[in-house]
């Protein structure tokens, strides 16, 4: 297989459209993977929390990769989001996304009894090895309430087939870079909270990032200067964005924000999410209008 | 179909036997029913909490169903439980529990994104008319987090095909009392926390109970005299039980006890449970022989 | 000063009488000081989670004092609870405990803003350096929302000034081993949950215990039973207590429990309890009286 | 006594100087004091959390609004921080700050143990009728784990001496908005979080802000504009600010942002903090101080 586990960049994560009656929007997917594609992204990455994962079905998970996939080309990471409340299930999930041609699975740790430090070992080992995917740890105590110190982040790094971590403990720059600082060569350190520290972030040794999917351009632009060096303009565009960025970060209506602006940039049919996901209300709506008259889209 | 949805009296929670490998042992899984059945339970209950219901896929939860719902003779109600993250999967969890032969759906709310009352209301809704299951609201907010308030429970009575409640919110007999004070008629309140305050359940109108599966016989004794009005000869036999009932509820090791107790019963061949739930050391483990021996089991 | 700092054996946490206007009843609190040590308790505890602490004023917590340290005698230990959020707060609690003549500070860990495992250790060794009494450290996450694992209780064990712990994490018994199998000689196991596990705990190691204040005599006979090695007799007799030990674990409404138990037995004047606990409603009271009647008391 | 109660506009929650032992350092806080009323600030707020307010001894509050009260001038409204565990300490703390000279409370509800909401409607009209200052409601479910859903905050909204609210549920702007339409006339809306959305608190009907303490001038600003109505160069002038703010709302660390910042523009002396807030380590500093050259200050 051909597919990149290499997950470094930007590599938003999509949202999930749906149509007005709540079923799959595939046309739509397709739409936003090619506009994602099109910005230049180095991956792209399903069922996270920005894209309504909780809410899914396994045929639709199977029907979702099959678009993405098929966008990303034959070589581009596709991150698929694995969420279980037990090891048996998460392998299952892992391995039914690597037949749909996922690379890379995004695990979350047990979530509804919570495991013991030695027991989320356990769980990555096993998950890693029998899954068939490369494993990204992703470290969001806000939506699990599960802790992953970074001692414990270090000895998951040494495990075979477990290649990066996404971070998203607050403050996330101090732990990306504890983190990159003593992990093994080729460990990867992403980032996500909707890039709201992206360039701390990168200063301390993230090598990629996984935002919400509304605004590859805006980003991606930033992390462009950020390679060739230009601090400076880096800041000045991250900071152009960042009024968006906060908008996409509000709990309980995010979703809803992430599919406005998408909807608004023509790239889905409709800004319909699945409950509990809510809708933003008009007031928020018109606020964000603003927001996005000021950066022009 | 003939099954019965009529949840009353003592329907243990089943424990889910594996195998020391942690593979399904189904052998050891028809014991136990036979035994719960032989005992003179009611019916019986699989995919709950006391079952490591979170650590099961889908095709070990077909596989459990095929066997318990023999077990259960035609006409005894069958209980699944139904844990899903969102309004879709909950109801794809239901249908393949009725195609394999449930009649009950034990369901509880979304637990990860957590859901507003209007939400709660919607959710049990579309499970209970998409879900081919007569719905039982499972109120465990110390497992999922979400409260569901009287008043909710009371809405939520009102919705076709919502037909019971197991109340688990601390204290619960009080609640009991509430719901079943002001519940429309033919909505059952049943109980849970491994009956330890079952008998205040039953004075205050909950009508069933659904424990771990290690003592059928003991528990139901119990009920059998509170059946036939000898309230005193009920709570001596109960109190005699509580050591025991005390010993389930330990957060972390309570499967290990349930499974240890079966296994001393010679009811299932391996004590092994799945991670995140913890084996008991083995000094809970000869403090747990005593609370035997004082019982005679 | 002679006031022991032995904490051993049992050592109730006393409930603050309140009159029916809410205002501090020091009579029926001195009656209460008098009906434990007259059935012999080791020492006495104010303060704590089971005193309603959290609703007493600063004057307050000085003449519940001068009432129990006088009551108490000049020898047995006297066992005040200190919470705060800060450590400075906890060190003039502290001081002030001690110049009111306690000898021992039940210390919970910062419990607004959670502290880092350094932050607890620096806090601690503050506290017991200048706090003015011995410090017991109140392992209690399911109030503070701070976990201390047992490394981190042994590493607090080494502290100048630290020489207790009361463990409330459950499962209770396993953790009181591994703390008392390891920490240092002269280090002090105790345990609460108010009694709910206290043979399995002393069977590992616990040197005392701290449940609520109603059942001095019947839990003092349990540990006579056990001091004498006559384990079976101590089961018996602690089964017996067990149903009514279980009605004053029930969150919200425990503190109405010890209260109408203390009530009944004629020790303190009123029941009233200070929001937010909650009055135990009539069919719970008509329950508890059947458990009372049950025991004779 | 002529010191307003009128909260409106910018009330900046001052930050608690220290010395580098970790003692007051008055002198600080009143250049801090001097620094915000000189940029014209509505009124000051002390014992907030971004003020580590939870870190305080009553002596030192009192020591703090000395000094606080003095530099506010006569009129200005000086808002004191009362966290309570229970009802009788949230009223001596309210008498206290009132003696002291503040004329407004900004009250969290009981936070240990959790409230029901009749509970909370007594505790905040006790307050209300017996603590001598005007009640503004906190409403931080994020520090206090109460939640207070719009329908209590109207309930509230109606008991005397209630007279405003800091609305810091997220997402905060539908919930200003919510309760500024519905409440009675005269009934203040404020907003918190670090002033993160308020632009957007301010449409909808928030008439003030009480962010951290270190960028007065620059939030100050901003406000102006909206005054005069330039919505656009407000917006502009936020959204320079924004980074900064971002910065501020950073957990665990806040507190040390807030004083470096404060420390770089030579308002105090040390960027001292008590645990449980911990120092920002040298990378976050670091990428401050280009967030702050950025700002030119």
């Amino acid at each position: 297989m051909s597919r990149s586990t290499d997950v470094r960049g930007l590599i938003p994560v999509l949202a999930t459209p749906f149509h007005p009656d709540g079923s799959l929007d595939l046309d739509s997917l397709r739409r936003l993977a090619d506009f994602s594609i099109g910005h230049g992204v180095a991956g792209l990455a399903v069922f996270g929390f920005a894209s309504e994962g909780f809410t899914l079905t396994a045929a639709e998970r199977r029907q979702i990769l099959a678009v993405v996939t098929e966008a990303a080309g034959p070589d581009r990471p596709v991150v698929a989001g694995i969420s279980a409340t037990g090891t048996r299930d998460a392998v299952e999930q892992s391995l039914a996304a690597a037949e749909a041609g996922a690379s890379v699975g995004m695990v979350i740790p047990p979530f509804m009894v919570k495991p013991s430090p030695s027991q989320i070992v356990d769980f990555y080992g096993t998950v890693a090895a029998e899954g068939g995917l490369s494993v990204m740890v992703q470290d969001a105590p806000g939506s699990t309430g599960v802790n992953i110190p970074v001692p414990l982040i270090l000895e998951l790094s040494k495990l075979a087939g477990v290649d990066s971590v996404k971070v998203e403990t607050q403050p996330t720059a101090p732990k990306v870079g504890a983190v990159a600082d003593a992990a093994p060569d080729g460990f990867r350190v992403l980032s996500g909270q909707n890039a709201l520290f992206v360039l701390e972030e990168y200063a301390r040794g993230a090598v990629g990032t996984m935002p919400a999917s509304e605004f590859p351009d805006l980003l991606g632009a930033v992390l462009a200067l950020v390679d060739e060096g230009d601090h400076g303009a880096a800041r000045a565009a991250f900071n152009r964005l960042l009024p968006l960025i906060r908008f996409g970060l509000q709990p309980g209506i995010a979703w809803s924000i992430h599919k406005h602006v998408l909807h608004r940039r023509g790239v889905i049919a409709s800004t319909t999410v699945r409950p509990p996901a809510t809708d933003a209300d008009p007031g928020t709506l018109a606020a964000l209008d603003l927001v996005l008259s000021d950066l022009g889209i």
